[in-house]
């Protein structure tokens, strides 16, 4: 698996995804940085050499391009440890990465972004308004993970996977969106678990 | 596999790419219908039985249960010509798996409830400020789809495998959400293509 690249923005969670499984993997990709607060991802060569999506991460491979963190951390981790063996574990694996996608990603990592790098003062009216849905469709989230983390200390099949990597991404840095996460002792030891595990790089590495 | 039961709201877009799936592999399902209008999904029964996140679809396999609509597809799938034998081809029907989830679902499918099922009298501020804002990203996302579909028949790998089942559920509807159709020459001649597969099945079979 050579000429790997990654077009990215690397304070992006949905990048540090790709980094960190590729980081478990043993796996060198070369990173192209681009500025997304200068727009850099919806400049007309990157829409139509890279994503005509105009949003990062992709991973290149070889001539081809893969859109979407959790896809690129799949097409990384085929056939390794980090993917269950079990058909439903690993259909579970996937289950907790389309959650993270939907419920926690939009509300968690959004919120980061806003307070983060747009700036509250920079809010749409819209957005204004949605303050307070995310934070609670956030907090919801981090509820539910600290409930299943009760009981498991991995999310699917009781060991590390890909779905511990697409959910340590944002949830690590959540306090940037304003959650406190001493309200999810579960959540917070199941993080110190991860950041401890062989292989592990920092979203700042 | 059998005792698999698919909990569910019938006319739900996610709901049907089980169905869907589950017919194209010719593997029979039983069905349990939630008031989802009637906060049915909502039930501490539910919620503590079948999903904590109170959301259908839930596929249920013997006592084991399995919330997000993609994960279920690629459970019954698995091992199936609806997923691709080719490495980068299997990650590229994640990534319109994951990207519908995130960039069309929200958008097409959440302004055909909001007119269809909540009415446009009783969405909330927010909702109405974001009226324009999900029919601009509904409107991208359907471009999107188009320019692809102008160069291939099918999504991932050129044949018909799980990404095309997940986008046609709610592309395919989307006019209950104000999407008009005819703008994307690409999209329905791919849409007829899905339609005439053997196998098919309607969202109201």
């Amino acid at each position: 698996m050579s000429n790997l690249i990654l077009h990215e923005y690397a304070q992006s969670g949905n990048c540090y995804k790709i980094r960190l499984t590729a980081a478990h993997l043993g796996i060198p990709i070369e990173r192209r940085e681009y500025d997304i607060m200068a727009g850099e991802t919806r400049s007309p060569a990157f829409l139509s050499g890279v994503n005509a999506n105009g949003r990062i991460p992709v991973l290149q491979v070889g001539d081809d391009y893969l859109p979407e963190s959790s896809a690129a951390c799949f097409y990384l981790a085929d056939g390794s440890a980090l993917i269950p063996a079990d058909r439903f574990d690993r259909a579970d694996m996937l289950r907790w990465m389309f959650w993270e996608q939907y419920n926690h990603e939009p509300n968690v990592a959004t919120l980061r972004f806003w307070y983060g790098w747009v700036g509250e003062e920079n809010l749409t009216e819209a957005q204004r308004l949605l303050l307070p849905v995310k934070r609670e469709a956030g907090e919801a989230a981090l509820t539910l993970m600290d409930e299943h983390l009760a009981r498991t200390p991995f999310f699917a099949g009781g060991r590390f996977s890909l779905a511990d990597i697409a959910l340590y991404a944002y949830t690590h840095v959540a306090d940037g969106g304003g959650f406190d996460l001493h309200h999810y002792p579960a959540v917070q030891a199941w993080l110190d678990r991860v950041a401890t595990l062989p292989g592990h790089i920092a979203i700042t590495d």
